[in-house]
């Protein structure tokens, strides 16, 4: 019956991948919403079909389970008890979904093609690797590791504009941006047959859970938690087994990529030029003998340097 | 019979959420591997039924989707013709299904309990939303959108330090640790109601989609595409329909935020200290002078001052 009622709104449930979703899971997905993010694996490219919904705590359940995945237009087909024997049901939109009223028996969410579902993670994976594909762009085919380098660079100081300016618009804008770029050297990545996306994940997911024992352990009393040294505990244990593959640090223990003026305001504040230990000869000397006496005169370089330049460009308007 | 062969293996599919799986889409992910990621949205978090598999390819496909998700040692329960009228079926782990030889008429994936589902996007998102929770790691509640800030840097130069020294092992890492960072982000904007980690997806995504129009649009002329000229005048558009909240740049069009140092090579490069434009006095004014001569004898001044401080750094040791 319910592939019938489903085929008068051109879906076949016989011929789609289905995802069948239970009431119970909904109900849980929508306790604590501000935190439920993940909570509910649901993709919003294969249809849904779920059982009965009776209780308003359900609707509201399912409306901020929706909301987290379809756009608010995107339209739902309920039976309700009303509606009973079924004549086909009704179409309710995803934004509607909260004020239903009737008893619901089922309710069939009819997928989104790819190209809108825009929601789920994985389509940006699948469009950045359709790009890359023969078909694809060619300018995107025609990046590296390497050429992709300084647009990290990039990206990551158009999100810290976003946090000091408090835009959080653009912030949300400068992490997708940011997370394309993750999804790119992912992408080059297996296809040169080093790792995948999801190796990614899983690194970095088995590790968050690995430095959390007392959150997802046992060892869960919370009161006088020293975390930090637990952190280091489970580093060193970490370390022991191998598990991290750090790529060397400098001698200073700073990346050696981190730009040269923040490396070494962060390296004459531990070690001041002394008369023993004066600058190298040179430009490159001229500069640290400069930056060590603002840092001594208690001033960061980096917003000496900035304010000076500053004045620069707005006197050369 | 399904359901009853399932519950053999303490799988009860009546009472659990349940994916329902084409062995046509499976066959279709399967295609062209090393450019599949994202074309199949799986989650290893519900079980997955599936119909007849008959053909080597078929099985070939199935491992390499179930490469993606699973861990190769997840077992999988399959029913052979070999195995009718079923006594049961037999379990065989991912890692040996593309060396299947019988015809399967039906195969039931378990699923992985989500601390141990870590190829999932779902799973971290998750695990940051747990961890931020009111029982969740007192030292993750603490963070918010400026201390955060910059542990994006921090994390960027590593991810480029994995670059520079061609470790790709250590860049999956990085580009985790970034992730992790995105999400954090996401998970701090979503409790104070700014945006979801979905409203980001969703941006890029359609951003993505709306500049590739001669991939994902009718206006596929390949041949020759001036890709560069096509995104200037998608950006037009965007920018016309208020689609972009770019934050404000500073007058030299650079971040706000990027490093001095960097900004002032960019500046300078464009535009000289003249007699007319001397630098600005005191010790910025100093700095600024230095980097003019650096980049008038055709050098990189980060990479002197970075000699410099490695000189500096050797002799301290």
């Amino acid at each position: 019956m319910l592939a019938e009622i489903a085929a008068t709104r051109g879906l076949d449930l016989r011929d789609d991948n289905v995802q069948i979703l239970l009431t119970k899971t909904v109900r849980e997905a929508g306790k604590n919403n501000r935190f439920a993010g993940g909570s509910l694996p649901l993709t919003p490219r294969w249809p849904v079909v779920m059982d009965a919904l009776r209780e308003p705590v359900e609707f509201k359940a399912l409306a901020s389970v929706l909301n987290r995945h379809y756009p608010p237009d995107h339209e739902l087909l309920v039976l309700t008890t009303e509606d009973y024997p079924p004549e086909g049901g009704d179409d309710i939109r995803v934004r509607d979904v909260a004020h239903l009223g009737a008893d619901v028996l089922v309710a069939v969410i009819p997928s989104l093609p790819i190209l809108d579902a825009h929601r789920d993670p994985r389509t940006l994976q699948h469009i950045v690797a359709r790009l890359r594909a023969s078909d694809g762009c060619p300018w995107d085919r025609k990046q590296t590791t390497q050429s992709l380098r300084n647009a990290l660079i990039d990206e990551v100081y158009e999100a810290l504009d976003a946090i000091d300016a408090g835009d959080m618009d653009n912030l949300a804008e400068e992490l997708g941006d940011l997370g394309l770029l993750i999804m790119m050297h992912a992408q080059i990545a297996e296809e040169a047959g080093h790792f995948t996306l999801e190796d990614v994940y899983e690194g970095i997911t088995a590790k968050v859970i690995r430095r959390h024992p007392h959150v997802f352990g046992d060892d869960s009393n919370h009161d006088d938690l020293d975390v930090v040294g637990l952190w280091k505990r489970v580093k060193a244990e970490e370390k022991a087994a191998g598990k991290l593959s750090s790529t060397e640090k400098a001698a200073d223990g700073q990346p050696r990529s981190m730009p040269a003026l923040t490396r070494a305001a962060r390296v004459l504040q531990k070690h001041p030029l002394t008369p023993d230990q004066p600058a190298p000869a040179g430009p490159g000397g001229e500069m640290l003998a400069v930056i060590a006496g603002i840092i001594a005169a208690g001033d960061d370089p980096d917003a000496v340097l900035r304010d000076a330049l500053n004045q620069y460009v707005s006197e050369s308007d």
